[in-house]
């Protein structure tokens, strides 16, 4: 039987000489890889409860949707500066060259809201950081964060250490 | 019983004075409200057969993607230009303020694919036809356009008279 692994598609020396990208759009090509790595996702929440799925843009979308879909709970879109129309919170990171802002709608959250974070790949953490910033700057928890794919060898679990962080598909020194 | 409307909250002068902002985010906030959405777009696609759902970034990702999960098919993301990894076709179109360019993988589509084009929302329709003539470059052909909400007096529908149009909200005159 094929693993949501056989699905992902790696594409050598992108966007940049000597970055091997793992192209997460290649499992929802075809229905079994969608519906796999949906499924895969879905079980890194056995036991878990929670008020709302908190997907980044904009792959985060892609899985975080179909999920609070399936769990019946609300989708809070984490997008980049500018692009939601209420009243927000923001939250900046580093990227490797300049910085990035995310922000979510104030009134997503209230306080003792138990919120699972959900985005497509994790590196080095900064995205999955920062909105779980936002989630609290808010007074709701992080109670999991998921990722289809994990760069293990970037050390995000390392800085996101007081989070409880589960993923379906791990690369390492490759 | 609520509708799909009752969750849509509308800002006014945004982003710009005399814009009435319909804001799609704000069904996403209740589990009711996203699970409504979902399921009366689903209900838009009864009777139509179809290979694969293109949803068109990013809102279209967040009610694309769950469509595609529950109907059992691939989904295609059509994405702003330089975000593909893979080999992609690309469609300009107009905006009120310059152009856009959106693409698809290259291999998302084999000729003959049977494929609904999805957004949160059609106003003049020009992104909704350049997702269409990307589906066409590849000889897949367009069996649905749906949308949750519709700005009637944008006159999408007229542009776009050749598909097989439907949405869930309407707004005119309002």
């Amino acid at each position: 039987m094929k693993t949501v692994k056989d699905y992902i598609i790696t594409i050598p020396d992108f966007p940049q000489p000597g970055i091997q990208f793992r192209d997460v759009t290649s499992v929802l090509d075809s229905p079994e890889g969608l519906k796999l790595s949906i499924d895969e996702l879905y079980k890194l929440l056995d036991g878990v409860e929670f008020d709302a799925i908190a997907g980044v843009e904009s792959r985060g979308f892609i899985f975080g949707a179909p999920l609070a879909y399936k769990a019946d709970t609300a989708f809070i879109p984490v997008r980049k500066k500018g692009k939601l129309p209420r009243e927000t919170v923001e939250q900046s990171y580093d990227l490797e060259y300049g910085k990035a802002t995310i922000e979510i709608h104030k009134d997503a959250i209230k306080p003792g809201d138990k919120i699972v974070i959900i985005d497509d790949l994790i590196a080095t953490g900064g995205s999955a950081e920062a909105a779980a910033k936002l989630v609290e700057q808010l007074g709701g928890e992080v109670v999991k964060m998921i990722f289809l794919i994990e760069l293990v060898d970037l050390k995000g679990r390392e800085r996101l250490a007081k989070y409880d962080i589960a993923s379906v598909v791990q690369y390492e020194g490759e």
